[in-house]
């Protein structure tokens, strides 16, 4: 794919790319060789409404083209990467999480009016895995899972080389496999779902109740004595300086990462599991554990060919996905 | 695909697929219309060993050839459907829990020595999918997972109107998800894999315990009292009857059964699964409320799109997959 671009769609236009989280607005100018021409961030506010964020994507965009001293109409096309549930066809955030009173909001047809320009929008997640497979870790891998482990879990899969949507659009929901069927109920509606045990929540969730239950640990002092305070940022530098209970929560946490691994190698057998997120800032420390899980429980063929690697684009893969799904 | 097969593959020679399975060899004559043109079944006896088991193969493709008084330079190629893990690229039988000492067993190629014609390997449920997409339930369905639920539990991936094969070839190990992560080991080295829960040795296991337990059921009577020889078949029959722990046990597998496929419906946001096997006999007494819980769980849009249909192929879903198999 990436050489297809690379051979025929040398002379493009750039696409102004936008990746709309929960906490902040990522808006970028891309050319097709994913390169970053210019980029700048917002906080997303998201609890100012929706109008208000609509609002700020405008001025995100308005900004970008006045730094390029250019039009709309010198843009291939915009193209958002959103956190949440995307109708793919019409275009909608249907649904999401992190974008409180975000329901069927039409926000690539509004951009699109606004514009004059060629629109797209995709999940966030499908898109960091689009732009890993373009530009990232997963480039020359046709068959791929990218994860982003952070709050939750959410997830991408390429397939030959190739976005895999499902019929809806809507595929790539890997967080939300029940792993514990007997676990407790997930927001999703779900039992016992994968990012309810292996996600950044679950690492910070399990480092207080241990503490609550009485146990010592650094991370009290750390967070002097607000427990509630206590994130998996903070669990993760407690375990660096060799905390015992932030090791052994992180240890816990990887081996359900690697349960839902192993999932995911019997299902697919894929060349490549990529895994972002603010989770896979621990590196090898998380990574190697659930690497051990899906060596000992993943069928022997899938598990000596799969690699576990951690992503490479960093904050910039919603935005470069954004810009390949448009590209492509 | 299949249009594509009947547009331009009209006049080729019939396949003559072969399902190799632990307790049965089905082999036919196949045309490029998924046409049965003739078939015979043969006890694999495979306890026998690997040899007599491959003389078994050759009497029944020599008899089928004689049958049509056809030589094998009449034949399209052979395409051989096997219960097992299958080495995709070089033909083998890696290993299978059915055919006892098949190790590495390089089938293909013995099979195309002896009768010099193209020759292909997959894996039985891999083939059934395919079957199922080409000829059955699936036909015009381009994105769908076929399940086949009996002893334990298979898979098959559709995708683009393609199999969906992994990597290596061994994609679809559907029943190998864990799904209670505290659960037991399974055979295959993973932990609370959905066939230990949701297959027919699940519910034959569970009738068997519960009357163990001391509970009454019309079963005990049906196995005079051998209460090891309960099978899920007999279960099913019960149920049928009336019996009310019949009908818990199935209850509560279709329950598991539907914990699974919320997983497959968030994962792959598929149109259709299609469930064959032996338990699929069961009709809507195990799919009703193995679909109450999709509805229940899954993401909406998903779980309002996917159709749960059985299979339409019974027996011939193999050898009919072999065959598309091998016309693609």
């Amino acid at each position: 794919m990436i050489f297809r671009m690379q051979e025929t769609k040398k002379h493009r236009l750039p696409v102004l790319a936008i990746d709309l989280g929960g906490t902040k607005i990522i808006a970028a100018i891309i050319s097709n060789e994913g390169q970053v021409i210019a980029r700048e961030y917002h906080l997303t506010l998201a609890d100012e409404g929706v109008q208000p964020v609509i609002n700020k994507i405008f001025s995100a965009v308005d900004h970008l083209l006045s730094l390029r001293n250019i039009g709309s109409s010198q843009l291939d096309s915009i193209s958002i990467a959103a956190a949440g549930a995307i109708n793919l066809e019409e275009g909608l955030i249907t649904s999401s999480p992190n974008l409180p009173g975000w329901h069927d909001v039409p926000l690539r047809d509004i951009i699109e009016e606004k514009y004059g320009v060629k629109t797209f929008l995709i999940n966030d997640a499908n898109a960091a895995a689009l732009g890993e497979h373009c530009f990232g870790a997963g480039k020359g891998v046709n068959n791929l899972i990218y994860l982003t482990v952070s709050t939750g879990i959410g997830g991408g899969i390429i397939i030959n080389g190739e976005l895999y949507s499902g019929s809806q659009g809507s595929a790539g929901e890997i967080g939300h496999m029940t792993i514990d069927t007997n676990g407790p109920r997930c927001n999703c509606g779900n039992i016992g779902c994968w990012e309810m045990l292996a996600s950044g929540t679950a690492v910070a969730k399990e480092a207080i109740r241990r503490i609550r239950q009485g146990e010592e640990s650094s991370l009290t002092e750390m967070v002097e004595g607000k427990i509630e305070n206590i994130t998996a940022e903070k669990v993760s530098k407690a375990a660096e300086r060799g905390d015992s209970l932030a090791l052994e929560v992180i240890l816990k946490t990887a081996t359900y990462l690697g349960v839902g691994l192993v999932n995911l190698v019997n299902i697919f057998n894929p060349e490549m599991i990529i895994i972002g997120g603010g989770m896979s800032k621990m590196g090898d420390l998380l990574l190697n554990p659930a690497r051990q899980v899906v060596k000992e429980r993943a069928f022997q063929i899938s598990a000596q060919a799969v690699r576990i690697v951690p992503a490479q684009l960093g904050d910039d893969g919603g935005v470069l996905g954004a810009a390949a799904f448009a590209f492509q």
